[in-house]
């Protein structure tokens, strides 16, 4: 069965949402955050050495605000959407990651991939995130100051929160040993 | 000349087929790759290092069931698709491929890119791979142990095939001088 | 509001356009980029140790064969594209970027990201690249030799320009301290 003008349509918006969530975190833009999520979204990712878990926009941004932090150069690249409508107002999607996220303060480089499967919901005529999951395919942790690079262009320095702004976010997040 | 609603459709569905193609080949997730090419596929891979040439489904897969083995940590994005619609039920793109592949067996690590060439044929309502070429843009080789870093998740060590499942795939692949 | 069938078809061609384009750089594949830009193109790039600012298809020209030359080894991937159609001949577009750029006679190897804004404008039914910008989000330098890495495959060696052909490109790069 080919695809609606509609279902082209929603998929194409899909996109362009899940487009704008990866631009946002890596440069900190709160602002356009606070607008890509139903109120009751929920996280689950499974990384290699965390777990994530949560519910509620609340949590979300306050968890992206403390993780895309000003001692962090980050990212994440969402690619192969595999996008399914499954009702007016109810779609699904499978994202392939690739994330690089370099921090500064811990001395990390971390790159990977993981693929994700989120769901989403039309509000009110715009489609926002409902749920999203990860589980990562690979992950390889280096000491950043090890590999003798340098960073030259590090854009969350100026616009990630600083320390003193930050909030304890580790009832969010469960680092595994 | 415009995109027809038809040719829109079908370049969302040759897109999902490439997509699901690389996640399936990075998880060993041979049940889903079993259903994504037509029975007389096509392949031939220039790359850096060694050069793979063979026709049919079941060479292609017994060739991907061993080089996506346990011992693989592996990453295969296809971006940017230039696809063509040919005729009602023949296609063809253009892919540009990011991959990682790190062996832990052979201490390699190998980052590169290639462009693809392929063409997708419409069998019973549902597109497949039918021939599927690339020729190596840059590729860079390292010995993973030197690189200092460490690997922290390794999908395919679960889901790839054991050095005792293994079959001998030589026949398909030239290694380079 | 949904998008329309000629928004989607122009959409599908603007993506295709600039797919194109990066294909063309990392291949210094002349002849396809001579045909991707209007004649009163812009650009203006905001690196971490450079800015290049100039008017004119001769001008990008002349920048990217001399840029992507027979010492170079390049990957640049454009992602996650948010497409605008903003009139029945314009469109504007926000494209995420990962480049990989080793000069192999400079011994330097330079990971990074950037955000671009482009416009595109429409011109006899086909569309083409009329204005260009990025700003890096994060930029990583090294020692290519330093990595401890071989470079087994690199395109631009063959199809790049020679150093005796290169034209001085002084006047369209600043290079930063």
């Amino acid at each position: 069965m080919p695809f609606t003008l509609q279902q082209l349509s929603d998929i194409e918006e899909i996109k362009i949402l899940k487009h704008r969530y990866f631009r946002a975190i890596d440069t900190a833009d709160m602002e356009l955050l606070s607008g890509l999520f139903t109120e009751d979204v929920a996280c689950n990712y499974n990384g290699g050495t965390y777990k994530v878990s949560f519910k509620g926009r609340a949590a979300m941004l306050e968890f992206l605000a403390n993780s895309f932090h000003s001692g962090a150069a980050a990212m994440h690249h969402g690619h192969m959407p595999e996008i399914s409508i499954t009702g007016d107002t109810t779609a699904s999607g499978i994202w392939y990651l690739e994330d690089v996220f370099i921090n500064t303060e811990t001395d990390e480089h971390t790159f990977g991939t993981a693929i994700y499967t989120d769901s989403y919901r039309c509000v009110g005529g715009t489609w926002k995130i409902e749920t999203t999951s990860y589980d990562r395919v690979i992950e390889v942790v280096s000491k950043f100051s090890e590999t003798g690079a340098r960073l030259t262009v590090q854009r969350l320095a100026a616009t990630g929160r600083k320390p003193e702004a930050r909030t304890d976010i580790s009832h969010l997040v469960t680092w595994q040993a």
